[in-house]
């Protein structure tokens, strides 16, 4: 399988780390975002929306990380939840993480780091670490007495969530502030393969010598 | 089926109007959201994420729209794609829906309307309306050529992707400037039973003397 990604792209990380924990052979393709590769007309080609990740399972092309979860959990049989009850409860925090969890903390990321200073809108990243904080206060509360997001181990679920939570620029989140939330992403990144996001993936921001204008 | 929802609410009305196509009994209860009801207790005790829809069907609490519009396709037997290539493509565009279109709508009609003038933080409003422009032009260009977005015939993800274009209030969105979705549009408002979200569910801004301060 080929996942078209990038480093700093969490939500290409979320399946880079189910592609990793399910023992899947799979090689990464790097987009260059940060020079307008996902505008151009070969990638729209590829996904007309536009995004990371895109995974090429034969010749199947799935985008919408959502999506490539679900699927990449049924080939594997594997970390979709052990029954039906498990199943819908894992989609609801797929569902809720793309709107709430890391649509928030893409952005703020995004804007108060991959900006130049001058191009930063501070009432936007404040804006958006304010529903951030709202949903990371939701996690934190639903992990106070679980190790995992559904059920009783790792499922999508979890890998989704946390797709952002590992990278290391200031957006909004720090782990001492959320004890439910730190003490999961040790569970998450104790399991077998676990690496962080600019290991997993080709590029980071130590690649680029200027923010992008 | 008991339907927890407001008028104002695009994320219940995609699930109000895939009820109504499908023929299900089905019962509104109203949420006072405005005077925060899903803030409160008994509201958390439903649904921990506190938002809106929540479905009761039977025995089962279902939440996220995402979720509740896969349940009833399922449930129906109709709507929910013609095979597993258009059930995956339906997820996808359910996804992108709730990051990209109704999250930016949704918010951005919430900020512009539903705030008192002096609390309305416009440089927000003007980034959530640059990129629901965005997904508005994507999802244009998708119905160019197209009936419906997905297969030959309606589907959840048009119920989904359409929760907050028949709104009147301005948010960012006028049809008048997307001829593919103004076509797309009328297309759902042909289909018998529907009716617009203020007629579908109890609650409206009329029925409010003030804005909510």
């Amino acid at each position: 399988m080929r996942l078209h990604c990038f480093g700093e792209s969490g939500n290409a990380y979320k399946v880079a780390l189910m592609l990793v924990f399910s023992d899947f052979e799979w090689e990464p393709v790097w987009v260059d975002f940060f020079s307008g590769a996902t505008r151009s007309s070969e990638f729209r080609a590829l996904n007309a929306m536009g995004e990371v990740p895109v995974l090429e399972d034969g010749a199947q092309v799935l985008t919408q990380s959502g999506v490539i979860l679900c699927h990449l959990a049924r080939k594997a049989g594997r970390f979709g939840g052990k029954d039906l009850q498990e199943e819908g409860d894992v989609l609801r925090w797929l569902f809720w993480d793309a709107h709430k969890l890391s649509a928030n903390a893409g952005s703020a990321r995004f804007l108060a780091n991959f900006l130049p200073p001058e191009k930063r809108p501070e009432p936007v990243i404040a804006f958006q670490q304010a529903r951030l904080r709202d949903a990371l206060k939701l996690l934190d509360a639903h992990l106070h007495e679980r190790d995992w997001v559904v059920g009783a181990g790792p499922t999508i679920a979890d890998f989704a969530c946390c797709g952002y939570l590992f990278y290391p620029e200031p957006f909004g989140f720090q782990r001492v502030d959320w004890p439910g939330i730190d003490r999961w992403l040790d569970h998450i990144s104790a399991l077998p393969g676990w690496k962080h996001p600019y290991d997993l993936m080709p590029g980071s921001p130590a690649d680029r010598a200027q923010p992008i204008s």
